[in-house]
């Protein structure tokens, strides 16, 4: 059994402590939130500490907090040479103090309070210092996960900023798209089967094999069109840089 | 029973067949390609007619070929008098010859030859030219599928325009995505479920609400970090220009 101990009580937090909770193997000992109140729907009073003093032993400390708070809470920590881990897709294992020994437990996937996950699909990126510690993050990590993966701190950059364009930078094409569907009266419901195929062919295809549409073809009739068409010069000005991307195969213009 | 002939070979035109073919109350009549080759695997041969003298009477024909040879291709029919539609999203209906009654029949989804599809979740956007011919389309879209919509031609416009967004454009930040990945040594596999869920999530949630990541955020340390850590330039201008817009909501700058 391993005991982990939960600090954070946001949207990563409140899915890990769901997951862990259902998880054979796993614990959880205490979670640490600085409100109390945030995390009485998810664990009992009595587990719920408020103050880091309160802090006992645990086989796994877990701080899922915001990248700035990292370096900060993990100082603050009252004891040492134990296994203190963080969530985060963008800062290095050694943001985390160095008293204890680091690792990264980070799941790559997009939370929504709102939405439940299914972690038995999501990436779990795991670094450790020492080959024992990553066996334990590896045994927490299958527990819940089919999809566990050693990536180093560097290595964490790029699926990091790969990310963004994936998810962050699709998701506002998507907006662009229903903005231009209200302005036009016509139900943005219409392109949600196209989205969904879009995400899906690349499973089985490679992006630039996927590829199709005006900027692809060279159609500059309806590159044209469609560019006289739009009424807002950053809508524009992102047709015309991702056209341009496109029909340069992503190379350096 | 509605008797189609098909006028084309290509990928809207062969997943056109196949459906058609399964559908009751559709008959399809003669399919017209310049190659008899092309469709063999598909037609019995005495059904392919490689001259449009050999057109005989359909109760619908459906041009589906390159939008710059639809008005010539319109303009050889035959005939007149008939119901004659294209499957262009970015044509408008009077691209049509005029002696024929005209129409719109457009599938809006990203076919590729390789991958089978399943129209019955394929949005149909329909217009015609009288109630009549409508009803008529949309008797045939509804064989083959439960997403019909009546979509002028101005609307139609608007609809292309976002599809290039949420398909071409979505799709090319993926490819961007990959090419991070593997100049880093990263497998891209670990982004297809965040991929999967970020075009999952707008089902329920409008884009804007689903938004997330250090644009939305404001988080400018992260963001700075994400442009010095980018080596190619049109990649740097398209993260600069996407966060941009995400920050000022779409708005002109």
């Amino acid at each position: 059994m391993i005991r982990i101990t939960l600090i954070g009580s946001g949207n990563v937090a409140q899915h890990l402590i769901k997951t862990f909770a259902k998880s054979e193997g796993i614990e959880i000992g205490q979670v640490f939130s600085r409100k109390k109140e945030s995390l009485l729907h998810l664990v009992d009073s009595d587990k719920i500490v408020t103050d880091v003093s309160d802090l006992i032993d645990a086989d796994l400390y877990v701080i899922a907090i915001t990248d700035d708070a990292i370096s900060e809470v993990s100082a603050q920590l009252p004891f040492q040479n134990r296994l203190v881990v963080h969530t985060s897709g963008t800062s290095s294992i050694a943001v985390l103090n160095s008293k204890n020994r680091r690792g990264v437990f980070y799941p790559l996937q997009t939370f929504s309070k709102a939405k439940p996950v299914d972690f038995s699909i999501i990436p779990i990126c795991l670094e450790a210092e020492s080959e024992a510690d990553y066996t334990i993050l590896e045994t927490v990590a299958k527990s819940i996960s089919n999809a566990v993966f050693s990536i180093s701190s560097e290595q964490r950059k790029a699926l990091h900023v790969s990310a963004v364009f994936v998810n962050n930078f699709t998701n506002h094409l998507y907006q662009i798209g229903q903005e231009i569907c209200e302005e036009h009266q016509v139900p943005f419901e219409i392109l949600k089967p196209l989205i969904e195929e879009t995400a899906d062919k690349i499973k089985t295809l490679k992006p630039i094999d996927a590829q199709t549409g005006p900027a692809k073809r060279h159609d500059s009739t309806t590159i044209e069109a469609h560019l006289n068409y739009l009424t807002n010069q950053t809508q524009k000005d992102i047709y015309k840089i991702l056209t341009q991307s496109i029909q340069h195969n992503g190379k350096t213009l």
